[in-house]
């Protein structure tokens, strides 16, 4: 069975479902135990793991390795971040073939131009494809995919890119008219308000996917009270978390001029040891190394 | 100049560096902000961030490729952490050769015969090379640098492996007498008490490397008032302080329902704008977009 | 279907597999348009391609990304040239997990110390692993194979190393013992009496796997004629082929002073068109692009 | 002294720089042993050897690890061809900065817009940027260089895409007054006429590039005879004179029913051995393996 069968399972099961970015195998296992039901394969937390602003630098064989290291250690199936598909209908094709090889679940494709602009800075760039361009990405990734499960999520930045309800509204249509099988639709107001218009006004039958970054405020209980959601994506999460213990841990050691405070505050290193299953090597060196 | 000289600077400046680890170019440059004199580049937090036993898994090639990364991102001068030097002399040779390249200013090799087992783990097998062979890996690294400021430094684990003081005297004198610009000489001890008796009784003029970890409080008042120490090197705190910070995050948001209460605890997408260099993006894009 | 079963089933079909090396996806589509049965993912062709020497240096990680670049671009079989298994029997364990994930359909692995020197160069250091221990890393690779058709292969460098027909039938039954599903035998006489001996007197049920490189004279006829043998593996023809072509066409280049001449004697670069599928870009246009 | 400097002084001495494509190490190396004065680091090549079309899907990162592989390998100046740049000018930036470091001597930046379509094939979109936003991009690459002497190379398509000669001319001079230090101009005609016209008519200081694989009849006496001309590039004859001795060979094996025929007339492993450094493995393992 594929990630693509095992996350419509899930969603089946649980009316929603919470995916938390990943930008390694180490905290895809870590949203694994946690109990998400998957990994966001994010473009913006590894473009900022190699310190890139997050414009289409990072390469697809840069993501793809990510993704199928994190597919080779989490069972969590893994929503692959693919921007704008890494250029035209001939990439798209070209990407889900690999993304499928290697691993993930579902591919998010952005309607905006390559190169893009990360969607929540003030004042990016942020242009749309002609509604026809993008339905022919839509179309490449649903004709490549060889198991029917595996999602094509079409993502529009109509909102984003100020054009209005109507234009996002529209826009998804299109796009689940060209095969899309979820709609992920991306806001940058502060508040819910943005995405409950658009939610309560679609009345497609693909179900709809937010990204709550710039609302925090759009919790599980709005979003059950809501209904027509399918999947929130935590996007960023993982990272943020990560910078924000290390620039403290950092601080601290060279205010203390030493590691002897901060040890007591951080998982000690045989914690680190279970997560990369140094109980299994113990195991196969007792059965294998003669 | 070569980074290998600005280490040499700082430490002629500063008598002692400090030197974080690093998994990223992200963490780089947060060791950067923090201040401290260099990067770790250590195997163990890269085994892990893929979610790998340290046990020689990870290839020269997954190490390599991020240790380039970080050079392109960070100014500090990078230590390489090549563990044994991924098998005899002929691969250190090639890895020496390809390091330097990378722009990195040291590497560590250590004196466990590949493939290594990780060195702080409970019942771990220690094996140790002969002494004359890992001369021959510290001449051939030697050998191979061209600049003549890149540092070899030897590692040796005769304490880690339960071969007591005396043994680690010996090798350390060795690998001096090889051409070693450094000894790094690590414990597991819970106390500084062994790495102490060795750093007395060393007598060599090569300067000493320590990685206290498992014996926190070795600060730097205590390093400084022992004397014969060039380097501390901080192993695993950049993953350690990431894993404690994700494990918290990932729960809370589990347990309120969304990411409403942790995103007031958590650096705002903005820092992770500013990290990533979105400033020079735009300036970038006034100059030079038509 | 896996590719495990492919390979048996044209075993099972026709009696003798021919195998032909591969460095890249080009020479793999070229071995399938060759009608071979199946591609050499060689150590030995990837090391000369990179310009480096067959020891060890290249990394899994650089073999395997290869291997998925062929698995993706080629429907043939991979019989994936591991060496040693890149250490251990827990490095055996990790390299197992990711080429059968990559899709290869077996792995050769052989019974040399890591690092390794290539089998057929004259005076090489040829160090052979303890029976007991290579039995460990057959099994180690037999129970992490997920599909039981994914062939385990081991080969023996008895012969090479100077040990002698006993020795090498030894060390090939114990293989066998262990669960390899089929054993590779090399020589590096310049006649195949070596071979033939060694065929002849082999009584184990596992097939026989040769590379007549040193000795080219064991055609397909005398394999035949002499039975036992499931698979001949065309070692290093591909890259052989490439640099008489590159050595003699860049001579004749600088000596015509350019490639007025030349040009008639290789493929049109419409051939190359061909090969890269440049129909099915303009098809993929036509139908996706608007 | 940086490779850039090494192909100016080679231009100074000669008068016209032979370039020859490769596709790998062993490639570059066989150009070396042939006395070309630099590598073309293709992405025609590239591409081809992945099996892949020609249209933007070879990654940055893959192009740029073959060509880092390349610089550690060969001592030729490398001429790296990096399409479209890979996407705008901030793509432009971030390219420049990873070539540069990773030992070219010279980067060619073609007007394309992204994704492309290989040149020479026939039929296929060939859309330019506009004039003002090509020379954003080569701004950028002049801006970001850290070595003077590491060249920017502006690659005009407009004889390809069918625009004239007056087009081309403008667009030359348009790319020389943005900084470009030499223009190369491309042409599908079968004979030279279209570029020698280009030629004569050019009137600018930065000096031409040419890249006859459809004129073929356009070699070195002709060339000098004309004058302008500082570069030629042989943009595919590695590849080509590969794949038509592998398809020869391969067929050949196929129906001799073994390799005892073609054995003689490929070059012996042992030529393959010394192209790999076989020798100074020798040397290093007596010198320090102990």
């Amino acid at each position: 069975m594929g990630q693509g069968r095992t996350l419509k399972d899930g969603l089946a099961e649980r009316g929603l479902l919470h995916v938390m970015a990943a930008h390694s195998p180490l905290s895809a296992r870590l949203a694994e135990e946690a109990g998400f039901d998957g990994v966001w394969a994010s473009g913006f937390e590894l473009s900022a793991l190699y310190g890139l602003p997050d414009v289409s630098l990072i390469s697809m064989t840069q993501h793809l390795d990510m993704v199928r290291a994190i597919a080779s250690q989490s069972a969590l199936p893994i929503v692959a971040d693919i921007d704008t598909g890494f250029g035209n209908a001939l990439n798209v094709i070209h990407a889900v073939e690999h993304y499928e090889r290697a691993g993930a679940a579902a591919v998010v494709i952005e309607d905006k131009t390559f190169p893009k602009v990360t969607s929540l800075v003030a004042g990016g760039r942020q242009e749309l494809l002609r509604i026809e361009e993008f339905q022919g990405k839509i179309e490449a990734a649903v004709a490549t995919r060889r198991d029917r499960d595996f999602l094509v999520i079409a993502r529009t930045e109509a909102l984003i890119a100020g054009r209005g309800q109507e234009e996002a509204l529209t826009r998804a249509a299109a796009y689940a008219a060209a095969g899309a099988d979820m709609i992920l639709v991306h806001s940058k107001q502060r508040t819910p308000d943005e995405i409950e218009r658009f939610v309560r006004a679609w009345t497609g039958a693909a179900p709809l996917v937010i990204v709550p970054t710039a609302y925090p405020d759009m919790n599980e209980a709005r979003i059950r009270a809501l209904g027509g959601i399918a999947m929130v994506i935590y996007g960023n999460h993982a990272l943020r978390a990560s910078v924000t213990a290390m620039q403290d841990v950092f601080a601290r050691i060279r205010r203390d001029g030493g590691i002897h405070h901060v040890d007591r505050d951080i998982v000690p290193v045989e914690e680190i040891f279970r997560l990369q299953g140094m109980d299994r090597v113990k195991d196969d060196e007792a059965r294998f190394l003669r």
